[in-house]
C-alpha cells in the first residue's frame, strides 16, 4: 500500500484525505497544530459516513477507508516513504515559499509536490526552490471529495514526467483532470466562474434583473446541461453541423453582446483549427442528432432526480 | 378548460405544446404549412411518451395530455377564444413584424402575445403594432418542455398587467420565470452563456487548455452546483459572512483576471446595495453553515445520480 502525505488538515486537506483513502492509499495528515489534526481525524468519520449514506463509498469499505487515514506527529514522519505530497497551506505567497522549501528539503527525490492553491501560480512560490522541477499546482474544487474536477498546472520548470505521474495518480483516484499547458491566473475553473460572475454583477447592478431570477437562469437553465456536458460539447450539439456551424449561426449574436468577446479572438478560426477536430472525435457530425437524443434523455433523468430531491428536502 | 394558441409548430412550438397541455390547457397549434403541423402532432406522441418514461408525466395522464393538443386549420381558428398566444416564427425581424401585426389584428383584446425569439428584442418588431402594449418576449430555453427557465422581457410599451398575467400563467405551467426590468440583447441566459464562452474560446484558442479538459471544468466542476443552485447563491454560501464577505475576500482576485470585470462595475457596492438584502432573505448569515451542509448533501445526491446514470448509458 503506497503512502500519500497531506500537509495541512483544514477542509481541503480533509477532502483530499477522503479522495486518496478511497483509492486505497495510506494517508498521513500533518498539521502544525496537532489539535487541528486531531479534530480533522474525527471529522473524517462524518465525511466517510456521509459518502456511505449516498452510496458513494460501499458501507463494507467504510472502516478500512477510515483506517487508512492517520495523523503524523512530525513533518518528517508524514513525508517518510510518501510517493506524493499534497500541500494545503494558507494562501500567502511568503508562507507558500517557506513551506515548499521545507517540503523539498525533506521529501525523497522524484516525489511530486502538489499545492492546492487556488490563487498563487507555482512560479511565484517555487522559483528559488532547488527541486522546483517536481513542484506544481494540483488545484481541487471545494469540497475536494465531492467535486471530481482537479486542475493540474505545471510551472515553467516542472518536469514532464512529474506532470504525467501526477495526472496518472489523479486518474487512479477517479479525479477528472484539467491539464493546463501553461500557468494563468485563476486557472480554468475560476476564470470561467469569473467571466460569468462579471456579467452577472453587471446585469444585477444595472437593475435589469434580480439575483433570484438570475440564479434561475443558471440552476433552472444553463446549469442543467452543464452538470453532465461541458459548454463546448453543448454548443457542438446545438447546430446540425457541429461547433463550426454553431459559430457561423450564432457567433455574430454573441459578438454583438460586447461582453468578453474580444475582436482579436476569432471564434470561427478557433472552431475550425482547434475545436472541430477534438469535438468531432468525441461526436462525429453524423452522430449529432443521436447525441441530441441522448442529451435529452440525460436531461429528463436529471429533472426526475431534481423532482425527487426537492420532495425529500 | 382555457385555450392557448401556439403559432409555429417546429421544435420550440412542440415543446411549448407539451408545457401548456401538462398544465391542463387546451392547445391549438397553427403552422403556415399544414404538413408541418401534422408532423408536429405525431411528434408530440413521442415527446409525451418520453416524459412518461422519466416519471415527468404520470402514465395515467398521457392520453389526456395528448388529447388537449390539436392542430388548427386556420390562424383564426387557432386564435379564437385563446387566452394567450405563443409565437414561434423564424428569427427574422421583418417576418416577426408581419406575424405580430397579423396576430394583433385577429387576437381578442387584452390577450397577451408572447414571442419565443431568442435574438430579437420586442421593441424591434412591435413598435408600430397597434397593440404593442400586450406584446412581449417570452423566451424558453431549448427544449422548452425540458428546461424550466423562461425569460420574460417586456418592451418599453408592455402593460404591467400583461407582464403580471404572463408571469402568473408561466408559474401555473411550472416554469421558472426570469423577469427582465428592461430589454437587453441576449437577455440573461444567452449573455451569461456568452460571457463564459468568450473566456472559453480565449483559453482554448491560446492553447492553454483543450476543449475536452475545459468541458470537465464545467461538467465535473462548476456545473454540478449550478444544476441546483445559481451563481449568486453559490458565492453567498462560499464565505462565512455571505456575499459581501465573498467579494471582500475574492473580488480582487477576479478583478486581477481582467476578464469581463469592468472597473466601473463595483462588485463591493453591488453586493452591499443589491445582493445582500436579497440573498440573506433566502439564507440569513446565521444559517449559512447549515445551508452549506444541505448543499453538500444535494451534491452527493447528484453524484449518486450521475454514477447510476453513467452505468446505464
Amino acid at each position: 500500500m503506497s503512502k500519500i502525505a497531506i500537509i495541512g488538515s483544514g477542509l481541503i486537506g480533509q477532502g483530499w484525505a477522503a479522495v486518496f483513502a478511497q483509492a486505497e492509499f495510506e494517508v498521513a495528515m500533518y498539521d502544525v497544530s496537532p489539535e487541528a489534526a486531531g479534530r480533522a481525524l474525527s471529522a473524517m468519520e462524518t465525511r466517510i459516513a456521509d459518502l456511505v449514506e449516498f452510496d458513494l463509498v460501499p458501507a463494507s469499505d467504510a472502516v478500512q477507508v477510515l483506517q487508512r487515514i492517520t495523523v503524523a506527529a512530525t513533518l518528517d514522519d508524514a513525508l517518510d516513504g510518501a510517493i506524493y505530497v499534497q500541500e494545503n497551506g494558507p494562501e500567502d505567497v511568503h508562507v507558500k515559499r517557506q513551506i515548499t522549501r521545507s517540503l523539498d528539503d525533506i521529501t525523497a527525490k522524484y516525489v511530486p509536490i502538489g499545492s492546492s492553491t487556488s490563487g498563487i501560480t507555482g512560479s511565484r512560490y517555487c522559483e528559488h526552490v532547488p527541486g522546483r522541477h517536481r513542484c506544481l499546482v494540483v488545484h481541487p474544487i471545494n469540497p475536494p471529495h465531492l467535486i471530481p474536477a482537479v486542475e493540474i498546472v505545471p510551472t515553467p520548470w516542472t518536469d514532464k514526467n512529474i506532470v504525467k505521474a501526477v495526472q496518472d495518480l489523479m486518474i487512479r483516484c477517479r479525479r477528472e483532470t484539467i491539464l493546463l499547458n501553461e500557468e494563468i491566473d485563476g486557472f480554468i475553473v475560476n476564470r470561467l466562474q469569473g467571466a460569468l460572475l462579471a456579467e452577472a454583477f453587471k446585469l444585477i447592478g444595472s437593475g435589469i434583473v434580480s439575483a433570484t431570477d438570475l440564479d434561475k437562469a443558471v440552476c433552472d437553465g444553463l446549469g442543467l446541461r452543464w452538470s453532465f456536458m461541458g459548454p463546448m460539447q453543448t454548443i457542438h450539439l446545438n447546430a446540425p453541423g457541429g461547433v463550426v456551424d454553431y459559430v457561423v449561426r450564432y457567433g455574430k449574436m454573441y459578438r454583438d453582446f460586447k461582453i468578453g468577446y474580444d475582436e482579436d479572438i476569432d471564434w470561427g478560426h478557433i472552431a475550425q483549427e482547434k475545436l472541430e477536430a477534438e469535438l468531432t472525435q468525441r461526436t462525429p457530425l453524423d452522430q449529432i442528432s443521436e447525441a441530441q437524443v441522448e442529451r435529452d434523455r440525460r436531461l429528463m433523468a436529471l429533472l426526475r432526480h431534481k423532482k425527487l430531491n426537492a420532495t425529500n428536502a
